[in-house]
């Protein structure tokens, strides 16, 4: 296994009766570390933190924010795994306490995606599994992660780089572990994720940085006829950036010229890849 | 801590890359053990087969048996926490092929309930939070649980002894750790868990023998207005057995009859507490 740290030491393992296990009592960040230094950190806190808050899991995050910095200073170049759970409980789903809350860093390689998919784009699988609709939990990268794995476990293929999920009435959400933006006219449509979805890091710096560029992005429901109607449609996350989208089994979008631009309005941090 | 095997071999942790923590990859059953048996056994086994087929996780049942087995006759009196992972996995929320998973037995002494609980009847708490609907993992003890969580949260007081829990729809499902009957006109009724809601063991052997002793047994959805207006309203689960329902917050109800008559039918599964 990798380089994991439990609570700032070295271990392998984690409490048999941790919260994060009998429940998925907690949160996660997967951060980019590059030359040492974790990618998008702010916003990968500023997310823990919500979660934290939402969740009423309570965080030291100057503490946290020092240990991944030392963490990633040492893991160098790859990829930080961050879990925090509510830590150990008796049993029953009451939260103890005081609790205390659990870290647990997990190093691993950068994961090795071909440059054609960001070039020449990739194929969207239409995932049946549909994301339940829990406002409570919406936007939040928690540890209850089965309609994932779910969806995920519908294609075997290499064809297909990820899977379209959409909510249980039928809006589109995101992809199995990525967000989706649809071109239209000029401007960007992104779901608003406020009944299920992960709200990504990547997503949100994409948001911000188009409208510096004066890219209207407007943030709400999109349909699947919308869905099918874009100009352009990619995907983004914190790990590989944006991926544009040029078929869905029949469907085809053209690799257009906003997806690009972002690409490049992003490339510093995408530089390394 | 308690008695913990893992894979058959005492233990105190599980590997950190296990999916049962990063996703809630797996499944969970609380047995209750007397005299060095496990209670309600089958039901048990059987609501986690159904459990790996639907998630697609391999499980040797016999071996599983016999280990569980052996474990409640070492524990001798308690309960028996299993919880059966996918096992440890790549970054990634594709299932691993193989996979390799892994089990848990964490083994506990029996929780302490009043004994009024059962005879006088229990206060529920209104949950504001409710469950969302996913139907490919409705009826399943997954470690998804979050909801349940944040459920429980919501009181701290221990004037009630459980919390009810609606549908995002706002119809009847269950409680935090139990689940619900009605009676009215003589008749039993319990919601469908079609959507939502785990499909207690108890909960089928209450189905059973009242059918066994002739009282009818709907199983539907059924909404607030309907539980407002029921004769009678109990809960169970596999470690307590049948509390029935006095009140919730200005409306009660009567403990009459019938919930006795179902304590009194499953009295040789309750006679040790």
């Amino acid at each position: 296994m990798n380089l994991i740290w439990l609570d700032g030491r070295l271990s392998e393992g984690i409490a048999a009766n941790d919260r994060g296990l009998a429940y998925g009592d907690g949160l996660f960040e997967t951060i980019r570390v590059s030359d040492g230094q974790p990618r998008l950190f702010e916003r990968h806190l500023q997310r823990l933190a919500e979660g934290c808050r939402r969740l009423q899991i309570p965080c030291d995050m100057a503490g946290l924010r020092y240990e991944v910095q030392v963490f990633a200073s040492t893991l160098g170049e790859g990829v930080c795994k961050l879990i925090l759970t509510r830590g150990s409980g008796l049993r029953g789903y009451a939260p103890p306490q005081p609790c205390q809350p659990r870290r647990l860093l997990i190093g691993s390689a950068v994961p090795l995606y071909s440059a054609d998919r960001a070039r020449t784009g990739i194929c969207l699988f239409p995932c049946i599994t549909r994301l339940a609709e829990q406002p409570l939990l919406a936007g939040l990268k928690h540890l209850n992660r089965l309609e994932q794995v779910l969806a995920r476990a519908e294609w075997q293929d290499s064809v297909h780089a990820e899977g379209l999920m959409r909510d249980t009435s039928g809006r589109i959400v995101e992809a199995v572990f990525s967000n989706i933006f649809l071109v239209r006219s000029g401007r960007l449509f992104t779901p608003e994720l406020a009944r299920c979805g992960v709200a990504g890091v990547m997503r949100a710096e994409i948001i911000e940085r188009a409208r510096e560029a004066k890219i209207p992005v407007d943030i709400r429901d999109i349909s699947f006829s919308e869905l099918l109607q874009a100009d352009e449609v990619f995907l983004c996350n914190s790990q590989y950036g944006v991926w544009p989208v040029k078929a869905m089994q029949e469907h085809t979008w053209p690799v257009g010229p906003l997806t690009f631009e972002l690409q490049g309005l992003l490339s510093d941090l995408m530089g390394i890849t």
